[in-house]
């Protein structure tokens, strides 16, 4: 069943240990959408600028992704610039030029409204609940957020999540929206504020779920070689909706399998993991839905005991 | 099967966001050895001064530990003092005072050297293999090191390591003593150094086991609330080695079951994750087995998928 994407759709300047590149297709809606393409019907919601090049449009077509919410207005797209620290632990922002995006209203085709499942990148949160409130018979609605949000639009922040289903963050973001250092604290609070479930993203630590009185936690994958973490997170989750979206989860009407959620988590974590493998999107010009659940089988196999 | 534990008991001085204590009950033997307790008969190597309190010796007695290789000399106990940072991640030594722990020079009674399991902890590399050349009939011998012994004593602890079947040590000693950043290659590094199986130890983010070529994840324990972290590593290393022992677990034979290793670190896991509800041995003072095995259960009930 399908999937809609609202997001950022960017062009990226990214330096880490192993190279610089700039100017390659990057944002959270394209890095959503590509993950979650390989699960099913992916119709992305976005702006880009008259300079968004063919060839990265080719690409998301190519992957089927529906591209009829993908506006073009006059100027620039949305362009950021980081670099890595030598670990990647950490990222500097050297630029952010926010360009068309600056202007973003997010304008839903009528084909989308009825779409079931719904993921919300991180954008300013009273138009991700504007999307949300555009939307007719959801299975499942979510998405993600980021600290700016958190300490400066709270009370907005806090309108739009009361309606999802789920969110998605990392670490500190969970704790800065709730105000505990402890996760499994940190985690009983947010999912007070509305969601039924919170996907805490950690990194290279892995990721943990919690869902009403339980939790799901999962490692990392062990790369031998972290090329470029950036998107990873937004890889996870495509993934993890991807997932849900092609096993048909329905939160609403309580048919919840805790099997399929963290299931879901393991599938985000196989998408998080290829998307460091090579520079930007690249990874998913050649990835086969083959090579995806064999990894899945990966994590099986080293997490069993 | 019994296991002889070699190391240091020690007062401890210790203060966390939760509370200060000083002079309670610690060092590496002591913590092994407790962990330990609960899955095989346990003997310990160590030194302490005059000042040894008997209810201190009452408490490792009562756990059946054999306490004929804890020799007592004139002089005061080993003393350590440390304060933790907010979020109990860091810790600051505020005094280090070898005392009667300067001159140890672990001494073997003749019952212990037929023992089948041995585990050193963290001590002088020229010590720890002055022991294991003293046993006979090994099935597994392994142990810790740390930072100063791979900086400084590198040729040593090589000459050392390399007759141990297992090395447990943390993330940053695992880069430290392999040179390499990425956790696959320094292990894969580490595992030509000698010893065929690497736990690396990653705090609240878990443990990853590698042997020959495969490895296994577990995330850490999620803990509401993270008393006393002091003790936790060894506690991890007492249950690892308590578990094969109980086992008869028989690495040089080649009788490898993956699994009893990947259990034995949940059990390792487990045993950590007890050590931080309460200051220094205080948890192990009413810890069951009942109470161990159910937080194993735990450990498969949120990984499993």
């Amino acid at each position: 069943m399908s999937v809609v994407v609202v997001g950022s759709v960017a062009y990226d300047g990214i330096e880490t240990p192993h190279g610089r590149v700039d100017r390659i297709l990057g944002g959270a809606c394209t890095y959503i959408s590509l993950a979650a393409s390989y699960f099913a019907k992916t119709s992305i919601v976005a702006v880009v600028g008259d300079d968004f090049a063919k060839e990265d449009e080719d690409l998301l077509a190519g992957r089927g992704i529906d591209l009829e919410g993908l506006e073009r207005v006059p100027g620039k797209t949305f362009y950021w610039a980081g670099v890595y620290s030598a670990d990647m632990n950490d990222r500097t922002t050297l630029r952010t030029d926010l360009n068309v995006f600056a202007d973003f209203n997010p304008k839903l085709p009528d084909a989308y409204r009825t779409a079931p499942y719904l993921i919300l990148g991180n954008i300013q949160p009273a138009l991700q609940r504007h999307v949300r409130e555009q939307m007719n018979g959801l299975k499942l609605a979510g998405g993600d957020t980021m600290n700016y949000w958190i300490k400066d639009y709270r009370e907005e922040l806090l309108a739009t999540i009361r309606s999802w289903d789920f969110l998605l963050i990392n670490d500190s973001e969970a704790r800065m929206l709730s105000g505990e250092y402890n996760l499994k604290r940190a985690a009983a609070k947010v999912l007070e504020m509305g969601p039924r479930t919170l996907v805490i993203k950690r990194g290279e630590y892995g990721a943990i779920l919690f869902h009403r009185n339980e939790h799901f936690m999962v490692p990392g994958y062990l790369l031998e070689e972290v090329f470029d973490p950036t998107g990873a997170g937004d890889c996870f989750a495509g993934g993890f909706i991807g997932y849900l979206a092609e096993k048909g989860f329905d939160l609403r009407h309580d048919k919840v399998g805790n099997r399929d959620l963290s299931r879901a988590v393991i599938y985000g974590s196989v998408m998080g993991s290829f998307c460091c493998e090579k520079f930007g999107v690249d990874r998913f010009r050649d990835l086969t839905r083959a090579e995806i659940d064999s990894r899945f089988d990966e994590f099986k196999a080293f997490t069993e005991f």
